[in-house]
């Protein structure tokens, strides 16, 4: 029975753990999917996210939801011949919220990294 | 109005997103920080991991359980002098779990800084 730590002093911001620079918007798996294939493709149409993410029409909906609220994403109503059409993009806000994540997950991936036993 | 992309074959398992290789159970936020500093520590105090992730009690205990309900860590309550402490230990099964997602995040930051325009 031991501590193998002591407590951080709850005052000491620079105490806190990498994984508290992670943004529960961005950070959840299908909107990190979302926004990193948005970001890759440009515009992307809502049945590729669909199937490269392997979601549900419904589970992906919400996700979109949560992200377009955010105000991460631009989604475009449409049509394609005849078919109906939903266009999803990443905006400027998106962008920068992704890159913030890469950043926190880089540094927690280096500092597990270093740490392995 | 345009797609930028085709939908992927449904069929093809190798045409999914790198983020569909991450596990919600060890991916969620608070939980990839609990198993990280677990298995830094070898042994973390409930306090500990409180202050490092600048969570609540209550949502502390809740992502513990799920861990726990998942195989990934164990708990030991006990007494350090007459205080009541709960300590929190990875698990092999925790390790591999968490391996498995620095291995999915390599990835995807990877890919991530490969398309970045």
């Amino acid at each position: 029975m031991k501590a193998d730590t002591s407590p951080a002093d709850p005052g000491d911001a620079n105490a806190l753990h990498p994984t508290y620079a992670l943004d529960d918007t961005v950070h959840q798996r299908v909107r990190l999917g979302i926004l990193s294939i948005a970001r890759e493709a440009g515009q992307v149409e809502f049945g590729f996210l669909k199937n490269q993410l392997a979601v549900t029409d419904g589970n992906l909906s919400r996700h979109l939801k949560v992200l377009e609220n955010s105000g991460l994403i631009a989604m475009h109503k449409g049509y394609e011949g005849r078919r109906p059409r939903t266009w999803v993009s990443i905006t400027t806000k998106g962008k920068r919220a992704l890159e913030a994540e890469i950043q926190a997950l880089r540094r927690l991936v280096h500092r597990l990294d270093a740490g392995e036993p």
